[in-house]
């Protein structure tokens, strides 16, 4: 006889938003998780179940089962049966009173630290080292939450403003930013790297959609070493056309930002109350000007210029301080990028061709995101493109697009680590990375 | 003085849904887009729009503007002001009667084909050639809404299933499926491979969330030149913990199909018309076992069996025909693989270990998921290993979350272009990818 699947299977056991949303005080329910911590006080004992939506203290009284608590493992994962009962000491204020306990899978070994800690006993390397098990940490996997949210919001607000979401290929035969830097592979016998950036690609599709984004992984081989860098990240990418200034993309970014800390207080807000975390404010984000922002900086913080044409790390934590001094700001958009700093394609502004239409985000001092205008126009750019002393190419298909008509348009690019990294408050990029590449590390 | 972004900025320019949506009946509007083609007609030409909601007619009569329209070339793009009119033949029911024009940008070249032809006039090859171009074309952008609804389906669903998104890794000192089909790169002067599948990933994060999901790019050295392989393609991966049984995999994958049609029809409705697809049948599908598919079909259509533990490409075709003619099922899961054919972390059927709790499924006769329940025992897991005279090296933090617990689990991953290609009944998986990777193909 033929089967048939029909949709998800109703359970017969219950998450922790059920057991809130209804009255199961003084029921019966069947629940499942992985035994997070055992603290046997001796006639009772808690055992505290790890489930995807928080922690569930479960209590173990003798006699009341006919499980013996010594064949309980931490690190077993179980379902088991019993009755719901409010206490306000519990996580989420209630308790389930065990009837009976079946083990679904136990492990082989003691956990190397203990995961169950508040704040994980472990060195960063340590904790990089055995990411996996680490992660099981409530804290640890709290980022991760944000995170989701993070791309979520960046999703859902660019699909109602009109955007389509686009994936681009990831190997190509060149790379929008050039030699430097890349992943080289072999493709079937020919070269071939890994793309630095959708940028070519999501150009590319604003001649079809428009407006468009991506949220996919990016490669760089920088031999960068530092809490900033990583060699393999995920890049939250917009382009839009028909715009009628190079404000427009910041003005979007905006939206993005405030319609997404609304999302993470609505929709993460158990994960915020665990990380502590105060979200920044959004409702309007300075501009400065990247002239006016060394000056000022340089001014306040009695610092000399060194470089008219470049910002160091330094320069943007100071430019981080000055706004958060001046206007209690933990964002501010530096704008007019030196040409001589910016990609080829970037539009040079007409008052001042030393200057471009683009900006940077910095978040607390950090640079969360580069964007500005792009050159639309076919001639302006293989001008450009000779300037520069560079080759068309390789570029045919990217410049074919400008040769056939593109709307004046521009974007950004966002690294979702840094920016998940500053909103949780943490100093190192792969405190916010669930299995970061980076100079050394290729594993696990 | 500062600046400051405050969010969106309004715009002075109407969307076609916005018009659609408010009486703008004799109103004057400002539009933009490109100009898809021009047919002058004499005293009046049709100047259609091309913009990211579809086509907008709009009509220049001489006089009614200061523009001259021999200036205005297809695939211009402008930005117009005209008076809104009902006309049941124009696209949308409606068109814009013009009373100014501004060209915001000019192509260098005619265009290489009409892409303003309801069917593009070119072979898939051109097509590829020129891809940037003929995504342009209506019905082949259409096919990419279509593809954005089906992960936006995707994820939507699982996020209400309590499925949280990870981000894993793309470069990888070692890959889930083992030697074969990866593409190798040198990263930082070590041995590299680009990941064939999120799997060892999304299985160690089934400790950490429970429930995760991925949707993102895999990379595949596969020397296979045929209409339904690609060599880099979107993975839609999930993966859970706390399954009863390999069914509920199956289950969950039927719920997303049935939540996603139903995101097609309500928001792509147009897409769906334009292409002119019916969607498939998805409240109930079927199930037969492997040895019992190969039988039905050898019985039914006279075919000889000549290897009883694998399907050829021929045989998922007529176990697709056999269901639809039997049952008129669009779909079909074919459960109990043969164990030699799949990975060493399939779960063996315990009831006859020559076969796993796995599955594909097959669409119209096509596989577009493989997916099943994997060992979460350490112990077993070794054993496999060991059997199938593999190495455990370069897997120690994955085996880690076996020797540290995990829960009974399962997953699956599903091919985005070839599910998409199924739904708009195409039969090259080129055809629903934006920009295919090929034996042959690493550009554009």
């Amino acid at each position: 006889m033929t089967e048939f699947m029909t949709g998800v299977a109703g359970k017969d056991t219950v998450e922790i938003s059920e057991i809130l949303a209804k009255d199961y005080e003084g029921k019966t329910v069947r629940v499942n998780g992985a035994v997070h911590t055992i603290r046997d006080m001796g006639d009772v004992a808690f055992v505290i179940l790890r489930k995807r939506e928080g922690l569930l203290q479960c209590v173990f009284e003798d006699g009341k089962t006919k499980f013996d608590l010594k064949d309980l493992k931490e690190a077993a994962t179980i379902e088991a049966e019993g009755v719901v009962q409010s206490e306000e000491r519990a996580p989420n204020g209630f308790e389930v009173r065990l009837t009976e306990i079946k083990v679904l899978s136990e492990p082989a070994a003691p956990m190397p630290f203990a995961i169950s800690k508040w704040k994980l006993p472990t060195s960063l390397e340590t904790n990089l080292d055995n990411r996996a098990i680490a992660l099981r940490n409530v804290r640890e996997r709290a980022k991760f939450r944000i995170q989701e949210g993070v791309v979520r919001g960046f999703r859902d607000f660019l699909y109602e403003e009109g955007f389509t979401e686009i994936h681009t290929p990831k190997i190509g035969a060149k790379s929008a930013e050039g030699g430097a830097n890349l992943f080289r592979l072999e493709y079937f016998h020919r070269p071939a790297v890994l793309q630095q950036s959708p940028q070519f690609y999501k150009q590319m599709m604003v001649g079809v959609f428009d407006r468009v984004f991506e949220t996919a992984p990016v490669f760089r081989a920088e031999k960068h070493n530092t809490k900033r860098h990583l060699n393999e990240y995920t890049s939250l990418d917009f382009e839009m056309g028909y715009i009628d200034s190079f404000t427009d993309i910041m003005a979007m970014e905006t939206g993005f930002l405030q319609y997404t800390m609304k999302l993470l207080e609505k929709d993460y807000a158990k994960e915020l109350k665990i990380l502590g975390i105060t979200l920044p404010n959004v409702d309007k984000i300075p501009t400065v000007r990247f002239d006016e922002a060394k000056q000022k900086v340089a001014e306040k913080y009695n610092r000399q210029i060194r470089n008219p044409y470049d910002l160091e790390p330094e320069e943007e934590a100071l430019i981080g301080q000055y706004f958060k001094e001046e206007y209690d700001a933990d964002f501010v958009f530096v704008t007019h990028y030196p040409s001589k700093k910016r990609p080829f394609y970037a539009m040079e502004d007409p008052a001042d061709t030393t200057y471009t239409l683009s900006f940077d985000l910095l978040f607390h001092g950090l640079e969360i995101t580069t964007g500005g205008q792009r050159i639309h126009d076919y001639d302006m750019l293989l001008e450009k493109i000779e300037k520069r002393g560079m080759t068309t190419e390789g570029m045919e298909q990217y410049l074919a697009v400008f040769k056939y008509g593109m709307p004046p348009h521009g974007g950004l690019g966002i690294g979702l680590e840094r920016l998940t990294m500053k909103i949780i408050g943490e100093d190192n990029v792969r405190e916010t990375t669930l299995f970061p590449r980076d100079l050394s590390r290729l594993e696990p």
